[in-house]
């Protein structure tokens, strides 16, 4: 039986439902266990049926990267979105916050003096409605300020009237080999420092947010206590897993959700001069093109874990195949795993939702595209 | 007074319509004075609006990646298109193959016997309105063959009841620093040897097509004649430029046609543990993921050729400062280069169209993620 039904087209993306419901529901009680809140990140499926499954199995909100994401989760009925993103408000920006906060609880995040005053100035009254949330940087060294300078961001948020709920980070330095449980440790340092010092100069925190899909599982703990304890992790990519995640041990071949289905249009036995290799019709345009400098190709094929993607152009991806493995037939279909999530789902209008080797629906990627 | 119009949001893709129409212009010229034929890839810009200009301004069609955006294309207007991949037609790529060559002129790549004949099985009487382009493989090593074997694949062709017109290369391996004038010479090589090998055999060729924005303009010459000469050239970038062009040398800062408007979100002057350096609010969902090995970073910032993209998240770009050069302040707006103009393009719905600092159109892109 071919693992690709025959109705799909290829390139094509393709979702197992069964999978995808498990890796919500491990998170959800795993994270329950452990007394923290999940707030999953919304970015990677940008899809309302799998928000809506994320609340059921009990997500107390939707983590989103941009006012466009908020707008469209709203739409579908979201109530409670933080945009864990240091935005820039002007104008326009304050205006779609302002009709966003009346129906919906909006938490957003802040890194600069600079940042708080521009959101006062232009919510206005507003401002009240409108949870600031202090961005820390816990080694990443993207956006966020060390530990010692939260309490200034936080008055200055307070200062132009928004709320401050807490603080938040991004252990992006964890999607490295080795580094999830160190990049774990130190978001929750990082996170506590704040957090104390916040405490100390009379902020009252409900919220200490960390997590990504390699540190979520390795965060915080029930017996944490006090003003330092996580409250909520954000983890986004554990819905689908990824070639990343595999190749980083968070994930196993099983857990994988999301699968590129491709055909193979060209075939090579190789030569002195030229490897032996596939050539399949899922190029960049489909998987995405992020490859870490750690990774071991372009993604990753489900059925070969033997192969390597070792280019990828806009329309192919290059997979040479070790000798001594027979090569797939030209016309063959297989199944890519792509190396991050995220981009990938971003790059199609729907999505196939497939189950037991039968496509059973498609789902619009409604947030596609929406990076303002 | 900005480049960057008061009504544009951040992130946003601006195509600059004057130097747009002048980077459309040159090449025509360019290939014109060569006596080459331009059938520009349609691929980077995925705009009717754009294809328009250029076969205005003499191309003698286009070339698209799929099927999907011939349609697009066909259904706005266009008459004649290359299908410049090796594609594997079953019975709904043959019906939608069917469909078009009634009102169109349409070639298709083929690299082997099989995909010969599934072509000729499925096509079936229609096989005869499509030409066939055997692909070359000219040193890229991804899809096509080595000349020798160009004429059991036309034969093929033939065989199966396809219009047998000609050869085609992707010079792919131009794409690196030192090596567009090597690539050229190589595709002219590997072109003209399987066209000589085709025309001992007895095919008849109106089609020698080679070319990308590299080297498009080192390749063929007037002077060249006979089976062997080039007869057209495919680049696609040329619209637009890229950071990879740019840093190639084989365009200015004064031809980059698109940017990426983006907005300072985080700012810091660095110490010993962590870089000086900015975060824009465009990362690699509006900006693309690629990264050669021998780029300089994510991008390049258009202003500022002194600062690094270092590192790029979903909506994030990491830029880092030089000591002795100001940083921009929060909440300034500044332009970036994509390092791939064409996974760019592809991320957005529409275009921002921009003359002398003002707004004066949005674009559809009509293509975007038409992936097969």
């Amino acid at each position: 039986m071919s693992l690709i039904p025959v109705e799909i087209d290829t390139p094509d993306i393709m979702v197992e439902l069964g999978v995808l419901e498990r890796n919500i529901e491990r998170m959800a009680a795993a994270l329950r266990a452990k007394g923290l809140r999940l707030r999953p990140h919304a970015k990677t499926h940008k899809m309302p049926e799998i928000a809506a499954r994320q609340l059921a199995a009990g997500a107390v909100g939707l983590t989103v990267a941009t006012i466009g994401e908020a707008e469209v989760f709203a739409e579908h009925g979201a109530t409670d979105l933080f945009i864990a993103y240091p935005l820039w408000i002007g104008p326009r920006q304050a205006e779609r916050l302002r009709r966003l906060a009346g129906p919906v609880r909006i938490a957003i995040g802040v890194d600069s003096v600079e940042a708080a005053e521009a959101a006062g100035r232009h919510l206005g009254s507003a401002a009240g409605d409108i949870e600031a949330v202090v961005e820390i940087d816990s080694g990443h060294h993207r956006s966020g300020v060390r530990p010692e300078q939260a309490v200034a961001v936080a008055r200055a948020a307070a200062g132009a009237g928004l709320r401050v709920g807490g603080v938040f980070t991004f252990p992006g330095h964890g999607y490295a080999p080795g580094m999830p449980a160190k990049a774990a440790e130190e978001e929750q340092q990082a996170l506590g420092r704040a957090a104390e010092l916040l405490a100390a100069a009379g902020f009252e925190l409900t919220r200490v947010s960390g997590g990504s899909t390699p540190t979520a599982e390795l965060t915080g703990a029930a017996e944490q206590a006090g003003p330092s304890a996580l409250t909520e992790v954000r983890p986004g990519v554990y819905v689908f897993g990824d070639a990343q995640q595999l190749e980083l041990g968070r994930c196993t071949a099983a857990d994988i959700a999301l699968t590129v289905a491709a055909t193979v249009v060209s075939r090579h036995e190789g030569d002195d001069a030229t490897p032996r290799r596939l050539v399949l019709d899922a190029g960049s345009k489909v998987l995405g093109g992020d490859r870490p400098a750690w990774a071991t190709g372009y993604g990753r094929l489900m059925d070969h874990p033997e192969a390597r993607i070792t280019a990828l152009s806009e329309h192919h991806a290059t997979v040479v195949w070790p000798e001594g493995v027979d090569l797939p037939a030209l016309g063959e279909r297989l199944r890519v795993i792509p190396n991050h999530v995220c981009v990938a789902v971003n790059l199609v209008d729907d999505v196939a939702v497939v189950s037991e080797g039968r496509l059973v629906d498609r789902w619009r990627v409604a947030a596609r595209g929406r990076n303002s």
